[in-house]
């Protein structure tokens, strides 16, 4: 790691000169127009996105996968390539696992490894989607919904040990996803199916640690392709309400019907003080999974609008949310994918700085609709890639992190070290 | 209205002999199944939609609007209209105002009208969407929402004019739908919106009698087209939950977001024992306002399914739903096409009526899937014309209210005393 | 099979009371309505459904797979599994298979085996959208449209050797379907892309036998979420269009935009000549692959109702098109789905036999718009599952085949033949 | 006008010092990229965009219109606006007029006007969704597909009127958009509806002068629900290609279904060399008719990254498309809206200017997916509006169109001229 560090060290000072120009003509056009640009540099380098574990391999689609090489093969793999991220982009500094995939066997050594490369963990994820070798109930026909109480007990049961090994790891918050729904009209009574997630999402709740939260993400359909017990963020929101004060709702990009506002409903989770985590990624058909900002880049920024107006209310209870990149990649390399995903929601984020609120709101006292929609085109049309260069060189991270990777060549050291053949756990 | 009667009960005895032939095989085959025919036959017998006073006439798009002839010039014709519907079906026995196209000058003269006909009056709905002749603050930029307090006042004071008017007629209920919203990027504080309409709502709340309910329509889009302040249940759940035990959500089918599973919120509003009112019309693309039925029959039958599960619900509090039609008609005779529409959802409850509760739940218990589906799909698939006819016949109505109609030459007649320039008040 | 006839025969004795007289019932409310009840019914007895090889076992989704037992695990085993079917519903007289997860090593055995059960071999469907184990060149970035001419030439390779498969068992079609596409922006050259795949069907289409028909596939999405080479029923229709007559589109009605009309698309094709070929199956969101008119059986009836008249138009050259279903089963066993589904597309095809076409060409000529509605309705609402009853009863095959199925035990000693760990390849 | 220009010039001084830092930075950072800024720059200035005369008024939705002041009366007063549009942005020298709410009755002083403006024709619109006053035919059920051929030929003859206006102010093309449709299942015969239209537009297109092209929108709904005759792409390419060579398709961006891939279509049809137009606005549901770029700028400029492709591809006969903006404005003044849109466009495509296509097709050969995205993003990510404001500075249109627009008053000087009562013919 420090050898990589001193590499990226070496690739930045080549690229300075270049560099320092445009921030300097950005940063001076910025501040012409009032803006602190340090401040915002700051907030921008002080950005951190956490790297769900099981983006790190090729992921797959029902029809078929193609993995590339050097994929990581366990736990501790894992951590070193969320390492080498960070050691890049400045901006990666936590690592979000999902059980069983990634079980800590030695808590203290994963513990080590991840702090050596200056990484957190951030919320940890229960799976009951899928069964497990020589599993005595099946979640073939729903887990925390399930008919049978027996197969609810399991699945609240899992969530809990979870719970533990995020306990012991120092996460804060687990989220629970439901793959729960019907395929078919008919199969579901969906008021016995809410009703039993309900109560065995409450036996979760009752195990967790006093300072955990508990994201509970909605989704309107597939695995199941008719009706999903959690649907969308009413349901949510109507769970974590009668859950308890540690209960939020999390929001997943891809995790909307057709032409869904988005933003919207972030700003209303925000004012109930009921949002709690976030996973992005783009998708333009349904929950496609692909590289943030990829399709909708003004969707991300305006999402991102939001998140700074509602982190930015005084008045406002809601936690800073939980930030996570979701998606599964078939063609790129993952790590240069997760690059990409990051610097988007960055851009977003930093041109979400640059709206001028108090401007924005005076306008939309007097529906001057034109100079509304003017404020947040501005804000987007400017170039704010040098912002993010220069917060990731002040932290010695790379100016150019997808250029500082290929120069490096890391995915052929990788290879070199795994093989061609490992393949990631994940989707 | 007498002749009217006495027309249908002849035109009954031409085809009596057959109605009955038909009638008593399917009755035998269902009392063969278990069911008790005339119970089935006497709930659809009791069966009653609302008719809104606005679709009554030809309904426009914004790129023209082709009217028929005859169509009612003022509330008394319009009364006379519904009371037609009625006779010949027996199920539309209450007519929804809208008030200002609907004002009743002389509450008397109309509730006697009304009488004369067996109708009652439904919710009154208010209009916030339009500005009237000479109105000193304009609804352009929202009502309830406005960032302008004077604006809200005026819309708030406008809502509670139309209970007064209800309260005259003997209604229960005011229907709120709100056209605010906005259609660009920037143009509203998403959070400001909602808590002013928050608080409008509120204050309209307060004026309500006792035994009124409110019932909070929800919408994506149109006629705004980024967003709208109440865009979906889960906000108008949050409205009617914070405003108390009076308000109630209203669920309009067209206006949904694509492939919405409308019947389970159904469902989760019935759990919560909010749902208060139905607005049925049918769709394929976006807010079309079509036939009921006329395209997507088997998701009517599965929201009647749900309908009925929850109104048979002994421990469910919620109350009987107000059902209303809202569709707007472009190319059809409107009077046929209302008959149309009644007739759709009454096949819809009739076969919801044959679903055998007891066996559904037992299957799904066990996720036996295929018969869960079998269930629904033999009572779907199951001709239940004669049902309705019978019930129709035994109240006076029309075995065949469509042939009816046009035996009788009801639309010939309106034309000949109503002209074909007359144009009713409405979209 | 001569004992499962035999056991199906002795079934229908027993329901053979209630069956008759339900029948005789509805014929002669439809002789009194004009209609030839037994020209109808010969047509339901003559109608045949192919049954893909790989609907046989239970499919899965990219989040898990929940096997079933007594799957088959070789061509044999599929062919006998159809062969049950066919013997239950008299309707799923073929098999279309799948190269390479059915290759036919055996060819005559195969005939054979197929020819003892009654069965035909339909369109066979070529693969390129999964790598082989050692494969050389990788389908990865697509296969007939692919950057590389070594890539298109190996795809190419590979539906020539399906058509000599084909050929060799009696097939007189392929079926491309391609997963080509892009992910992300900027990707493909979609020119270049569509300009390779039109040059790569035509080398295939060079190879076909005089008597043979290409079907073209199209889908908008899924594998690849950003583009797909054949998105489109105009991209299909071009291709066929340019490599000539013996190439067809295919619908498949998952492969469609939210409310794509797709009934409109089946006129348009058969008013071109070119509407070679269906798969059949029902979604609510997007390629959700379920039981054949579980979710919109009306659709189902007007896709039928345009089928009905293109074949029957005596003026067009569009050849009879080769049906299939196309589905991929999680939840239920998928014999039984693969029963609902031919029996859901009869009805649909029954009730289109009962439109009156010249009394509904005499109201459109006069845009009598209530009674077109009506016609079709009409027809819908009738009760034709006796007539499907007695088509199938006429043949030796059951009167109620999802019955028959389990009370003969069918599932269970499949199970106890071939175990419960049997994996069908397929997705 | 000349007093405009002299505003704008004035205006354009106190603004130069700033500009011209910016536009040097950017100019400079370009052409070490290895772009030709002067060569883009002149592209960009050459760059118009025609204005629809009815674009020029408030438009309205069914539930209302909330018109403001100032708005053009009369074809010359709408004139009049194009040419203020076209003084501040000098992309607006054209204007598409629409027939029947813009006969030209002077032609003369009509083409005297518009070019004291600097103003050309586009393409002249026809109208067969309204009726208009003593109407003997009506188009309530179809204009060019109806079932009564003396309505055929009416609406053939309308369109051909249509063409004389169009020859006389010096158009070259006339765009056929219809209504035409069915909004219930049955009310059509897709067929008949289908060779009817196409029956018709023969008898148009023969009688177009030689210079002429017919340009062909499609459109999936509304006004109209259920089906339209001319749906898709695919449906206007088929009339199109069998039409002729004067034939084209014609693009409008909100005429689509849900998720549809534009920027494919696009590129579809230059590879056929058949895209002849386009209308520009944005969306969020449905045809939202929006300011263009407001909703989806990425997707624009992926769209123009096609045209951009497509028209510098020299072996192509596909002609220089005919761009328009087809917008429907509620909540704006129409002028500052239409600058705003013309400005979207210009941002659009100054971006796709800036994509590499060397290097792009050099990445995509070796399906380095990765860096296709890359240069995709860089040309988007780049802040171009220098690039736009020099363009205008050297035409001595406005460095800021916008704010120019406001500083001058512009609307407070149509309201004191024309009132606040003038109503805009038009949607």
């Amino acid at each position: 790691m420090k050898a990589l560090k001193e590499s990226i060290v070496k690739l930045n000072s080549e690229e300075a000169g270049k560099h320092h120009k445009q921030f300097e003509q950005l940063a001076e056009n910025l501040e012409a127009e009032g803006f602190n640009v340090e401040e915002i540099t700051k907030k921008i380098a002080d950005f951190q996105v956490a790297i769900p574990s099981w983006a790190l391999g090729t992921g797959g689609t029902r029809f078929g996968r193609f993995p590339g090489g050097g994929e990581p093969g366990n736990l501790y793999e894992k951590i070193a390539d969320v390492g080498t991220l960070h050691a890049l982009n400045k901006s990666s500094g936590a690592i979000s696992l999902h059980i069983p995939w990634d079980i800590p066997d030695d808590t203290k050594a994963v513990k080590e490894l991840a702090a050596s490369y200056d990484l957190l963990f951030d919320a940890v994820n229960s799976n009951t989607f899928q069964d497990q070798a020589r599993q005595n109930h099946s979640y073939k026909f729903g887990s925390l919904c399930h008919t049978n109480p027996a197969v609810r007990a399991k699945a609240v049961e899992h969530n809990i040990e979870v719970i533990k090994y995020g306990e012991a790891l120092g996460s804060k918050a687990i989220t629970v996803w439901l793959a729960d729904g019907s395929s078919f009209p008919g199969q579901h009574n969906f008021r016995k199916a809410l009703s039993h997630t309900l109560d065995s999402l409450g036996k979760i709740y009752d195990e967790m640690p006093e300072d955990w939260k508990m994201l509970i993400e909605y989704k309107p359909f597939e695995p199941n392709f008719y009706s999903t017990v959690i649907p969308d963020w009413g349901t949510s929101h109507l769970l974590a309400s009668k859950l308890g004060e540690k209960a939020y709702c999390l929001v997943d990009l891809g995790h909307h019907l057709p032409n869904t506002n988005i933003e919207q409903i972030v700003a209303t989770l925000m004012l109930e003080e009921k949002l709690g985590g976030f996973h992005f990624n783009d998708s333009k058909f349904a929950d496609d999974d692909l590289t943030v900002g990829a399709l909708k880049p003004y969707q991300l920024f305006l999402i991102f609008n939001e998140l700074v107006e509602g982190m930015e209310d005084e008045n406002s209870k809601n936690p800073y949310p939980a930030w996570m990149i979701d998606a599964s990649h078939n063609l790129k390399d993952p790590l240069e994918d997760l690059l990409q995903s990051v610097e988007a929601m960055k851009l977003a984020y930093a041109r979400a700085l640059l709206v001028d609120r108090n401007e924005l709101e005076a306008r939309r006292a007097e529906n001057d609709v034109t100079y509304c929609q003017e404020i947040l085109q501005n804000a987007f049309r400017t170039d704010v890639r040098p912002l993010l260069a220069e917060a990731r060189r002040r932290k010695e991270g790379a100016i150019d992190p997808i250029s500082a990777y290929r120069k490096l060549q890391i995915r052929e050291k990788l290879i070199a070290e795994r093989g061609t053949n490992t393949l990631a756990t994940g989707l």
